[in-house]
């Protein structure tokens, strides 16, 4: 090939290097989304890298609940009318914009900022547990409030969710995991067995 | 919501905002990469946005081809094994990286950097179609020389070709266009009529 590293520029190759480097984008789609911006007046791609730059250097976390937030405390904290005894324990950013996008929430939440995983080599003290800990700690009448852990059911998400728990049951909190079973309009033909098998245990009275 | 546009931070919001407007990037997907560098170090995330900004603001084009090259010639104009006589014109850098990466071509490129769209508001002024006349009437004995017009299919393809074929026609320079056919392999079964009937009226001797 001509080109060092099949790229007709090094300018062109390291940029597709950085933009390859973003989860799912393969090299393909990188030289297609490089060859886009090199298209674009430079204001534009200027705009672009500085509002990335901005997110990463001045983003600031919720002190209370360590969600992302303009404020020192987050505008779901500040917020005097919800409920603030019940604490909706997630994995991450995401998870408290997929519970908001739901509209059926009005409790708090508290950000873990990942997840125990001894493979990735994140373990308690990486995540925001201790803050937890101190805000389960802090409340009023422990036994009137309520900690729900909305963690992932996967290995690392039971891990982590059975570590909390160990931390904070001698609060005497209320202490609820999400509802597991088959999901709304599902088909019994195509779940998996575990999914079924569980759904069957934790079967609830009917109430048409 | 709680949310202001949904998003629980302005700068998250503005960096989705920038990171949607990438083709074939929505705003969920958006949000997932938006997440995924704020996770990163903030050295990494300078690297990615200084590596777009550098080529965006640094990139040069080779003088003769238009190709994207760290040289004023680039690598392909300057390498005297080519042969300096054919001219391959293309739309963009990424078809020249395309026709490169079949080992099969050893003349030269000619970008357009565009086709010509009265749609998109593109006329023949906004391409590299005057250079390339320039080109072909600075070739010596250009009846031994080749201009091979490798443009898409379509309608704004087939102008393109035409308004090129019309600019340097007079100068007696071979010109030829891609054979056009079903692709290798394709089942005749499920090729369109267009291309059927054109590979029949293009047929070619049967050379086992």
């Amino acid at each position: 090939m001509p080109y060092k590293e099949n790229y007709p520029s090094a300018l062109l190759s390291e940029a597709v290097e950085a933009i390859s480097s973003l989860p799912g984008v393969g090299r393909r789609s990188a030289l297609r989304l490089a060859l886009h911006l090199l298209k674009q007046p430079a204001g534009n791609v200027h705009h672009f890298t500085s509002a990335i730059n901005d997110l990463r250097d001045n983003v600031c976390y919720c002190k209370r609940c360590r969600m992302i937030s303009d404020e020192e405390i987050c505008s779901i904290c500040s917020d005097r009318s919800r409920d603030q005894r019940t604490i909706c324990v997630v994995e991450s950013v995401r998870d408290v914009m997929s519970i908001e996008a739901t509209g059926q929430y009005h409790g708090v939440y508290h950000v873990l900022g990942g997840i125990i995983s001894p493979i990735a080599g994140v373990g308690p003290s990486d995540l925001s547990i201790k803050e937890l800990t101190e805000r389960v700690t802090r409340l009023e009448d422990p036994a009137g409030a309520e900690v729900i852990l909305a963690l992932s059911g996967d290995v690392e998400g039971e891990t982590t969710a059975f570590y909390i728990y160990r931390q904070i049951e001698a609060s005497g909190i209320r202490i609820t995991s999400l509802a597991r079973g088959l999901g709304f309009g599902d088909d019994l033909e195509y779940a998996d067995s575990l999914t079924l098998g569980r759904s069957l245990t934790n079967r609830q009275i009917f109430k048409p």
